[in-house]
């Protein structure tokens, strides 16, 4: 079987790295670990992998901004989404005793999510780049006083002990990602359509560019505004919809957006579940 | 002159406290640092304070969707906005010589928007809760080896010296704040409102609602969806647009929006400049 290479940020047991996973399963993967997102990119337009894995948008946090001011002025396509419970657990090494933890170490967004927990065991924050990172930091200190809040793959991967599952104040944590390529991906029985575009800056514009979507009955499942990064107080409206560019009313109504929008740029059509 | 008391997220020497001088200046104030946003608004809704400042977006990050979940959840009413720049300079204890620096702290976020500078200068990035609270640990600890990431007021705060300012890589960094209060705020010439409301899942729903507000002229300054927290799958829209609620205009297009949206939260409408 081919290898399939994938670019991700973060470290080993990183949660890309899981969604990367579960969208090519009982693939053979080779996964790379960037330490940016625009490194992502790089590795994928350079042919160094064939798909990149980007996080879009969190239930808690929102959207992650840079992945798509990325993919604005990124050539590459997104290939698919895949949607994984972000799974917060607290892990030590294994012969350290539950007395003996003070520390907990994470991201401060981890850190964050998991307050309540934190505060209820009385445990002292210490705030670390990424969540898998902590748990490598544990494993490599041989932190003896200390746990991390990471992944259950990070467990596996670091050899540490999971004292508690799923900490996080509110369960209902999912991120969602994209899987970014050269490569245009089959067609599916349900599609989605990621797009950007600008309005002229009047009233009614942006209803006027809608339009062209409900007119048709396409249905859409996100909208955005984001400022132009090199143009103050004009905005590019992030749009995602149900359908297919290759759809006949998805093509009617991306020709009526056209004559109305100041640009369109499409980051992708691919299948979802 | 009547003591103003402002609660606002941070250590002194914050972004938000900096937001707040802005807004209420030559003012006789009283801060309130606060460790969570959530004890902000507890703070006003307790009459701890006559004001709250929250973030709500910044240019480089996106929306802070913590602010819209809270203030989806509260009574209290956005009282008015304010936008600084996120000014971030090196900062260093006053005696500590250049050459001797190797470690920089700040928020991740702060590191974030300044890695081009911290690799030209070959600095090891070291994670902290926030920017204000990375000055004070180099003041503290009197660090010898190390600067951080903060901003100017941070440095008079903590008597650091600035080494350098400005130093993000995109000084396109702006973050809006809101003013929240159990008080209404006089009408302004120019006023802005924010609310927020949940459509019926079908086609041309959004278009229907938005439509309230583009038939009658009125300009939307920003429109973003959020997944409801306790209803999978389904989202709120935060809107801000320009007018007051108490304009003929606004009045007509709110009963519109009443007719057509499942539900509709005013969250609040204020002077703008």
């Amino acid at each position: 079987m081919a290898i399939i290479k994938i670019a991700y940020q973060g470290e080993k047991g990183a949660y890309s790295e899981e969604a990367g996973l579960k969208f090519f399963k009982n693939k053979n993967l080779k996964f790379i670990p960037c330490k940016k997102f625009e490194e992502v990119v790089k590795e994928v337009e350079k042919d160094n992998a064939d798909f990149g894995v980007l996080p879009v948008e969190n239930t808690t946090t929102g959207s992650v901004t840079k992945t798509y001011d990325l993919l604005f002025r990124s050539s590459l396509k997104i290939y698919g989404e895949v949607i994984i419970k972000i799974y917060h657990c607290l892990l030590s090494l294994k012969n350290t005793e539950l007395k003996n933890i003070k520390y907990v170490y994470s991201h401060p967004q981890a850190l964050s999510q998991c307050e309540k927990y934190i505060t209820k065991k009385k445990l002292i924050p210490v705030p670390e780049f990424d969540t898998a990172g902590s748990a490598r930091v544990i494993k490599e200190k041989r932190l003896k006083n200390a746990a991390c809040i990471a992944s259950k793959r990070a467990a596996e991967i670091y050899n540490l002990r999971i004292i508690e599952e799923d900490i996080a104040d509110n369960p209902w944590n999912y991120t969602r990602f994209f899987i970014i390529s050269k490569k245009a991906p089959k067609k599916g029985n349900k599609n989605k359509t990621s797009i950007v575009f600008s309005t002229h800056h009047r009233p009614g514009a942006l209803v006027k560019c809608l339009k062209a979507f409900s007119d048709r009955g396409i249905n859409l499942t996100k909208i955005e505004s984001r400022p132009q990064q090199d143009n103050p107080w004009h905005y590019n409206f992030y749009l995602d919809f149900e359908g297919h560019l290759e759809d006949k009313k998805v093509k009617e109504a991306m020709n009526e957006l056209l004559k109305n929008a100041v640009f369109v740029k499409i980051l992708g059509s691919y299948p979802v579940e």
